[in-house]
């Protein structure tokens, strides 16, 4: 299982139409920032310069972007990931994982070597760059700021970068290292998706240095983000009362989905309030056991005794997890 | 003017909002496929595998693709238009022009030189590579696909590829060279938005070899198309019905469109079903009359004397087209 949120392969091997399952193999916000009827225009014209300036003042204002840092839009952060490892200069790149395996594949594809680490203490000589998805998934761990300007600090002196993946840095004030774009060689990428709610629109940013923001629009190109998302994600992301009641309900509905996990002898290990990370010595097991009942979670091949689960919609979701557990 | 269909400049120029303008800058059908409501999947999951299967069925069925060939889908075709050229092997490309500027300017940023060709007879022997807008935009010229499939013979022994951008193909049958995908190195560029009315979505397709195909697909990553692009693509590619009659209603508006610019003085040079090129000797002044009318035209820097015209969307706006040239 390469991705969570595709149950193209839940469906072939265990049956059932959409409809049916119960997918928790995201952390995609349930309760999605509300769309209203978009324009007609937003479908039928190109995307004009005037409609990206607005989505781009928006993430200004809600990732508090600092004035002297760049800022540039894709069509979902997955494109930017696959993107940076190609800009970025000859060397080695040291990845903080386990974490979300697209920055490898991309930084290897891309012709770079690969030092797999389990902290940034352990930040090899020999590379030039580094990636930490922070918080991390699956485990929720977070690097604080300061932390992490004194890495980019170091990979400055190599020539190289620090990609900061903040995917699911929305939950919680203070996890950003946005402060520190524009100094330093950091390159934040943070997702509309997730948080938002809303997945499929493709949206997401890269904050950096104004040089590197540029060249990355030069090869993006022109129209790169929908018409769609740039209606969506300025209204959204221009929303800021939306945010702070969206990471309570998110927050107390972790609650809840810990403790069902918990009745069922799990222990809670990490995640971020989109995902609870969960340790059994069943994990395997009790994850087929879910799919046969069409609830589909997040498992790891290389942790057979850890389970990944998004956060249920309602309060009838987490009652069908909690009886599918118990069954 | 670097692009139609971007009222930013326009308006910073001639004032008023964009609602006050008829646009006429681009080459977009103004009747676009209709869509219907979306599932909220479209907009709130990752885009699942089996969704991308059902639109590249689709667009198989549509565009007519032989079993042989490949095809990947990317957020428009300005995407593909980007990537090509990091992916080609070194060497030089003839672009035949004049022409939609972003080819040359996405080859040139990757690094191969360019050879501007008036016509493919003209293929210098150093190039290793050529590309082709067919039917050409703005002019409208067709090279049909026997004499295509030979180019790309020549350029397969020097181990190039033939780039065939077909973003105005749709007007009419048998334009398309995607019969000789599959045998011969050519890439074929097909574009939703245009003939579909819905250049917001961000949708295009590469058809080429199985090999790059898929070498393109990697390179683009998962979910480098929205879900509610991949939504509409998919009904409005397999509504087959629509096709025809849209070709016709299009044909039909371009005739009374040619009427208007030549009861104005102008002469019909070329064009397509979707945009009309017209030579006046005072075309440059004329742009200028429209613009200040709000009415936008396209104009080019390497011709004074040419205007392209996209459709007026009903007699209303062909009468304040007509109107505007008169005053």
């Amino acid at each position: 299982m390469k991705h969570g949120g595709d149950l193209t392969q839940a469906m072939a091997e265990f049956g059932g139409a959409a409809d049916d399952w119960l997918d928790l193999s995201t952390g995609i916000n349930p309760w999605p920032w509300p769309i209203r009827k978009l324009p007609d225009s937003a479908w039928q014209r190109l995307p004009s310069r005037a409609d990206e300036q607005a989505l781009l003042a928006a993430a200004r204002g809600a990732y508090r972007v600092p004035d002297n840092a760049g800022i540039v839009a894709a069509n979902g952060t997955q494109a930017l990931i696959q993107l940076l490892p190609r800009l970025a200069a000859d060397g080695a790149v040291a990845i903080v994982g386990p974490t979300y395996n697209e920055h490898s594949a991309a930084w290897s594809g891309a012709g770079h070597s690969i030092a797999a680490i389990g902290d940034l203490a352990e930040l090899p000589a020999h590379v030039t760059h580094a990636v930490i998805v922070n918080p991390n998934n699956p485990d929720g761990r977070v690097v604080n700021p300061d932390r992490l300007a004194e890495v980019a600090t170091v990979l400055q002196r190599r020539g190289g970068w620090l990609v900061i993946d903040e995917a699911f840095a929305d939950v919680e004030a203070g996890i950003s290292a946005v402060a520190s774009c524009g100094k330093l060689p950091v390159v934040i990428l943070r997702s509309f998706g997730k948080f938002y709610g809303l997945a499929g629109i493709r949206l997401g940013f890269a904050i950096t240095t104004p040089d590197l923001a540029n060249r990355i629009r030069t090869v993006l190109g022109p129209w790169s983000v929908s018409g769609p998302a740039l209606h969506v994600g300025t209204r959204a992301l221009g929303d800021v009362h939306w945010v702070l009641p969206t990471r309570v309900r998110l927050a107390a509905q972790a609650i809840k989905l810990d403790g069902v996990l918990m009745d069922a002898g799990f222990e809670i290990v990490g995640g971020t309030t989109l995902y609870r990370l969960a340790r059994h010595r069943d994990a395997s097991a009790l994850h087929r056991k879910l799919a046969q009942q069409h609830i589909w979670c997040r498992s790891f091949d290389w942790a057979g005794d850890l389970l990944r689960c998004g956060l249920p919609p309602d309060a009838e979701a987490l009652e069908r997890l909690a009886q599918a557990l118990a069954k």
